[in-house]
């Protein structure tokens, strides 16, 4: 790709964000669009990211028991149809296969948008007895929505992402589970993609399509939107009473089982940009960054430099990700490529640092240059890394708390979020009509009611009458 | 689940193969059929073979400079259309997505059954001058084809599979890396799988839709039947041309790239279960068992058993993939259901082994009793694990040799096949029609022509014409 290309500006985020995240998805090779329209290619460097966060949640899911497995991406209709409120959420955003090969199928299968009722009809199938519970299974794959405007990663047809389904005995057994889940996303969110949260319950209008109740941690944006980020979802016994999952308990009776189900996706690679993005690019957290440090050779035509920084990079790859640029551009560009690319850190190294055993250590969150020992670098580096981690984590905090505000009515909220966007707490009085006011005149949605609840006031903050709840509102993607 | 279903006894494989086959599966906990007919639910049992598989291809082909991506499941039919070999050998396979929520789509899209058409599009337009090549891509998926009849792992409507896609700057490269990963496949096949197998190129007649040349590794099974276990593509610059993929060389001129392609899937479980299994079960290959050593208590009720036993499989948990069986079944049900999973190793450890400080380790594959020192039972279990996986290899590398024949005419082949069924080495002229005949008068196809060729004769078994080439016959699945 010629050297042009790369040096390009990006569009400045504070003047056009929506663009600013486009050219940063396509400028730093995440992800492309294709053929098949809504639908993106996730590029090596973007399905690297994904590879980091599906590893690292992998192991904690299976360190807590669970279990993966493979359910097929097509489902009847007729398995849609069984839980009500689960097709009516559906049913209107699924892709259809109704042919194979130059023949109509005798009945229609939809591409899953989640596996709810393939993996009830497998409980019911093998759960009969109390020694069968809990099941504790996950299914990493893509799933498809039929979205009408999308966005990648934020939004599209199909998706990478995992899906949680478990199987239990009691009604707290399986509200344990979910909430067990929303704390293992929540702590991964904010110790590995530096990307603080706030935990809480959706609203019945907000919740799943067939959930008896919803928890999900919702994080906020760079342009002070909110993105919910991961849900999961208690379904208390409703869907084995459709799909009559019972078990025969340790005292014989025979009973329905309960089930959750968990997921996050792709989105989160979307949060992670629209986090910690600047208007150089992308800055990725060191936990997912697929090159954690990159070393550059400058004036790598003289002697030993090459040498000298494929040395630093081998010993730096020993416990790092680590990679050398040694393609034929000039340095200023490729630092203008590590920094469109997120990497953490980079090395440079040139005849001057050679001749006093030094190397400079750049960091892409706050660009600070570092002088170091060359037989120190590795040492260094992986101090830094951990340093940037933190500073990520520390920065996207502050900002989270500059932009979370309060209101006492419907007016103030409209105003807080059209002049300085962000989060709004309001005590609400858990009346439906309410929260459909805040949509209609705000544009705006509950979030969650958090778990962690302040008494702002004594009155809805849309009707006057007695609250209940404290709920976070905002904008949202 | 009750005991009496553990116990119940499989099929004989003497009897009726195909219902041993089927009895494995089910019973082993590998799948189980699902309510979309066609495809199956992989359980975690299965699953978890699947991701060792994965984990050491992965690896694999990292280190050879491989990375994964991801491109969507569905396929716009214009795209399908582009390569007439391509659309006429799959467009009677595919299935067809006309319409989303209760719209009918302006262009039907196809649930892939492989994704040629997607990455030449994408190759087309990121690759531009020969600083773009090679790329060396990959991506872990399933896929979808409308098989007629279908059996769990080795046709199934959807199946997991990776795919690798890569462009090339020169026809060379191309074959060189489908002749590359070709060994990656055989060497993993045979070391790991312990599964040997005979490499070769297909015939014009047998090989893939669109290619140029194909490569394959085919296997043979208890029964006689060969199982092509991955194959290979060398596409020439066949989809370049149709694709428009050009890109500008060194010395400054356009040209067409040229392209590969390689798959392996699911299918291998079958080779699996098909290559190694008896009639108590499975017998899984140490390398890719889930569970490598299960610990089973011996009168677990008496003091201090259980304690012990837990402590033994915490002992071989640091190194390998041991679980203990704590159930309150019976240890002679316990025995059976190791057996039938295929578990490698067995300990058993029961009052009387404790006092005097040793355990018992039981082969899977052979049933030999090996009594060690308790202190020892890692390092033992260890070297048997690696003894298993040689002994594995060398029994079915004998197999293979005493199931493979000669023959000097169709009429021998077809009385090999009818009453010892194997591989058929035979001398071929190179003629479609004669390919045609054997199938047609002995229902045998080519496997493949051999790397490794021997010159049996000079004409062909068929027609009698001049040979050019040895050709191994068989049925196969």
């Amino acid at each position: 790709m010629p050297a042009e290309k790369r040096v390009e500006k990006i569009t400045d985020m504070n003047h056009d964000f929506p663009q600013w995240y486009t050219d940063v998805v396509r400028k730093a090779d995440l992800a492309d669009y294709s053929e098949t329209g809504g639908c993106i290619i996730v590029r090596p460097y973007g399905y690297g990211v994904w590879e980091l966060i599906q590893a690292q949640l992998d192991a904690k899911f299976k360190e807590t028991g669970h279990e993966n497995m493979y359910m097929p991406m097509l489902i009847p209709e007729s398995l849609l149809e069984l839980e009500k409120d689960h097709v009516d959420g559906f049913a209107p955003e699924v892709a259809w296969v109704t042919h194979a090969g130059s023949e109509a199928l005798t009945e229609r299968l939809y591409v899953r948008p989640t596996s709810e009722p393939l993996f009830s009809a497998h409980f019911a199938k093998t759960i009969q007895s109390w020694r069968d519970l809990p099941r504790l299974y996950n299914q990493w794959c893509t799933v498809m929505r039929w979205e009408k405007t999308t966005r990648p990663f934020l939004r599209g047809r199909e998706f990478l992402w995992q899906e949680g389904h478990t199987a239990h005995a009691t009604a707290e057994e399986s509200l344990a589970e979910a909430l067990k889940i929303l704390d293992i996303y929540a702590t991964f969110s904010e110790e590995v993609l530096c990307i603080p949260v706030i935990k809480g319950q959706k609203t019945e209008r907000e919740k799943f399509a067939g959930a008896q109740s919803t928890y999900t941690f919702e994080a906020l944006m760079h342009d002070g939107k909110a993105l919910q980020s991961g849900t999961t979802h208690d379904f208390g016994d409703k869907f084995a009473r459709v799909f009559n999952i019972q078990y025969t308990s340790k005292d014989n009776k025979l009973q329905y089982a309960y089930q959750s189900s968990w997921g996050v996706s792709s989105r989160l690679i979307g949060a992670l940009i629209m986090v910690h993005g600047d208007n150089n690019g992308l800055v990725l957290p060191p936990g997912i960054a697929p090159i954690q440090i990159m070393v550059v050779p400058i004036a790598a035509h003289k002697p030993g430099v090459t040498e000298k920084a494929e040395e630093i990079r081998a010993n730096l790859a020993k416990t790092l990700r680590a990679k050398i640029d040694t393609t034929d551009h000039a340095p200023g560009w490729k630092f203008a490529e590590c920094e469109m690319k997120g990497i953490p850190l980079r090395v440079e190294i040139g005849p001057k640092d050679m001749e006093n055993g030094q190397c400079i250590l750049v960091r892409r969150d706050t660009g600070e240059k570092i002088t170091t020992q060359i037989e120190n670098v590795t040492q260094k580096a992986t101090e830094l890394l951990e340093e940037i981690r933190q500073n990520l984590y520390a920065r996207a905090k502050e900002r989270l708390a500059s932009q979370t505000f309060t209101a006492q009515s419907l007016p103030q909220l409209k105003s807080i979020l059209d002049t300085t966007p962000g989060f709004v707490k309001a005590m609400w009085c858990g009346a439906d009509a309410c929260e459909v006011r805040v949509k209609e005149e705000a544009t705006a949605t509950s979030r969650c009611i958090p778990f962690t609840q302040e008494n702002l006031s004594n009155t809805c903050f849309v009707c006057g009458e007695k609250a209940e709840k404290m709920v976070v509102w905002s904008r949202a993607y």
